[in-house]
């Protein structure tokens, strides 16, 4: 039952590793599943190395599990037993820059910290931004169409790519590099493989579209009574200074206070608010625009929308605000075992959201500590539950509060990470039958064998 | 053989016209082909009624054009003998306007002038906009990805849609009438049907993200020397000001010629210069961005780079700038019959393009009169022909010139108009053939028995 190793080895020789020579990273992903060693680890060079051993996997009808930097959460790269596992951890480098076009070309293993940094030696900025940014690969921010702190601006992933190449499941390789903003030739079959998690085809080369960078770069940390008068708030600076924001972040109070009193950072303000803004503006180089960012806000608080506030002042300022927001890193140092949720809700439902998990949280489970926080403007909100000494009923009971309320509320369960393995049994609550019937058609003709990434999404 | 319209009229009654009782708009679309009756036109009021029409349809394999608005010109809404229309220009209307999370879902035939009218009373702007906005639909601007001027900003149709709902070819509704900006639930199936010209399915509901309306709107008229020099003054107005552009046309020097010594504007600056740009930018409320605005110019000036520039200190100003732009509308007035391109080229591939005209058009239609313009920072050129009595043999060989540069120069043969009937021969040009094949994949997968659109795109 080997005959799939034997005919990768022939045709792929050393990039073939089976048993002990697979590295411990490509056991797992970032998701906390069991660490699971694949039937073997093929590590192409090229594109036609990759076509080579999907080929091969194809005609045995053999499983295969993409892998980039082994970041995403949700399991989509994580191994089941018997699988084979693609790693295009040696397809990188930066293809091309092309400064007059704003674009530049990379090998899908490309860390997306080596895609920012050409973009920046290019005078760039690129738009796709996450924590994980050294290691997660710009293939695998396509393949999940990742989102991060940026998308207010800069869009999800999805908004940044111009070109693929991709192969399908039968070896086939599919190319548009693309460089134009504008190009109605056909279908854009592009979006299809953006954000299907591998289980389309496998994302060789990515094409991405860069912007300007932001020049004179504001910082400020708002407090505000509702999540309402947040959205005001944010309304009212796009209405002043439309196209400026970069990062418009909510941190509600349950929040700010593990921050506080677990741990173990400043109280930002005096007295405690519903909800804590943090806000980051491009106001350009011209030097008015730190007056008018800071114009903006003491307008608003003249007008009681925003209840207190501060600008950062100097670099220290900014990380010491940006701290807060980062405090969820350190979770692990401090609080019990966490569930983390990463869903979206209509904003005008997100109040509707936080209230239910107020009332229904400390009824059953008083011990619970819990946060809510989010991108405001993009309808992301993460909730962090953590109990002690969580059984896996308990587990199931705090995920079906969540989900079942996301539903309830036309929410998506899954805002930015998507759906891999770990949310798989629950995409029916965003999805309805037609769209999930859509989307079986679309896995059975581009991959009728069932060999990429089976058990994920679908 | 009426099996097919005794059904519909059994399902849908008066909903449901045949021979004089179809209005002659419905003959033809603005392509310029022959009208053509269809064979019946089916008027559906609701989501339910697009549905047994096309369920009647599939039953009966029988072919079905979609039409909304009419004003494409690529032939896609086009009837062809025997085809049934199906027109969405009943079901028209705003149905929600949620100001909050700046989003409005309108049905698919609500023509684009009464949604921008919604998005302006609701505070806010709608990012679709281009030529045909009082008669061209938010459904057909969906079905082709409609471009237009500001997609500089807020780019093409695709990036301002964030649901759908849409009707298979067999009948069934699948919708997704989303409002969050991050949904990674799953594929997102939308963006199948975006810019597939009504060959995939027909989509009736449409939710659009909105933006800030642009405040303290600047206009400029600049000369530049060559192409690069336009785009390096793209480039360092984007690195002064990011995100403020909202419009940066190109016009050569055959087009200002045009515009001057045939259609009568007087010359917009003493000497004759090889690019005239128009570039608009949204300065924000506050009045020091005026000055900004022409501080940027003017340093450009100096450092050689624009060669010469007008600010529009009134209204009067903008609309004498804008005249040039809008002297195509005008052709037919002046200039013999023309044959007009819709093409994209890569940025760095640009001046080489126009050289190749300017090389080639006099040498092989000494008597042609020709134009380029085009938006710069979307790689999208438009080139109109104009040619005493041309035959068709010279139409074919005009084109024959024209989109063999485009397939040569790695450009495509559509930016934003689409494919429809009339560039069907040409796709090739631009699309290989794996990527063809997948294409009419996706194409058998959704409409296996070939009844949406045929001769359509593929």
């Amino acid at each position: 039952m080997n005959d799939v190793i034997d005919a990768l080895k022939a045709a792929l020789g050393s990039q073939v590793r089976t048993g002990s020579d697979i590295p411990l990273r490509n056991h797992a992903d970032a998701s906390g599943l069991a660490p699971t060693p694949p039937k073997a680890l093929a590590l192409p060079q090229t594109t036609e190395d990759v076509a080579t051993a999907l080929r091969i996997c194809h005609e045995h009808g053999h499983p295969v599990v993409t892998q980039g930097g082994l970041t995403g959460l949700a399991g989509g790269a994580h191994p089941q037993a018997g699988e084979i596992a693609l790693s295009l951890e040696r397809m990188t480098g930066i293809e091309e820059i092309d400064a007059a076009s704003a674009m530049l070309t990379a090998l899908a293993g490309t860390p997306l910290a080596t895609v920012q940094q050409a973009a920046d030696e290019a005078g760039y900025l690129c738009g796709i931004d996450l924590g994980a940014r050294g290691t997660c690969t710009i293939g695998g921010n396509a393949a999940t169409n990742a989102g991060g702190n940026q998308v207010l601006r800069y869009g999800m992933a999805r908004r940044n790519i111009l070109g693929l190449e991709v192969v399908l499941a039968d070896g086939t390789v599919v190319r548009s590099l693309n460089k134009m903003l504008k190009n109605n030739a056909g279908y854009d079959w592009t979006q299809l493989f953006i954000g299907s998690e591998g289980t389309l085809g496998v994302i060789t080369r990515v094409v991405i579209g860069l912007h300007p960078k932001p020049q004179g770069l504001q910082t400020a940390l708002c407090a505000v009574g509702s999540f309402e008068d947040g959205l005001l708030v944010l309304r009212q600076f796009q209405q002043a200074h439309p196209g400026r924001l970069l990062v418009f972040e909510a941190m509600w109070r349950e929040f700010m206070s593990v921050a506080t009193r677990i741990c173990g950072l400043p109280n930002a303000f005096e007295a405690e608010h519903d909800i804590t803004l943090l806000i980051e503006a491009d106001m350009g180089e011209d030097p008015a625009g730190t007056e008018a960012f800071s114009l903006v806000l003491s307008d608003l608080y003249e007008r009681g929308l925003i209840k207190d506030a501060l600008v950062a002042q100097s670099r220290t300022d900014r990380n010491r605000f940006w701290a807060y927001r980062e405090t969820p890193y350190e979770y692990g140092r401090f609080l019990p075992e966490e569930i983390r949720f990463d869903v979206s809700v209509p904003l005008d439902r997100m109040t509707e959201a936080v209230a239910h998990l107020r009332e229904e949280m400390p009824k059953k489970w008083p011990e619970a500590i819990w946060v809510a926080f989010g991108h405001v403007a993009d309808s992301n909100i993460h909730i962090n539950v953590a109990i002690q000494d969580m059984t896996d009923e308990t587990k199931k009971d705090v995920q079906g509060l969540v989900y079942d309320l996301v539903s309830r509320l036309g929410g998506s369960v899954s805002a930015e990470h998507g759906i891999g393995r770990i949310k798989r049994p629950y995409l029916s609550l965003s999805r309805s039958e037609p769209e999930l019937a859509l989307m079986a058609k679309m896995k059975q003709t581009l991959d009728p064998a069932g060999i990429l990434n089976p058990g994920r999404v679908l």
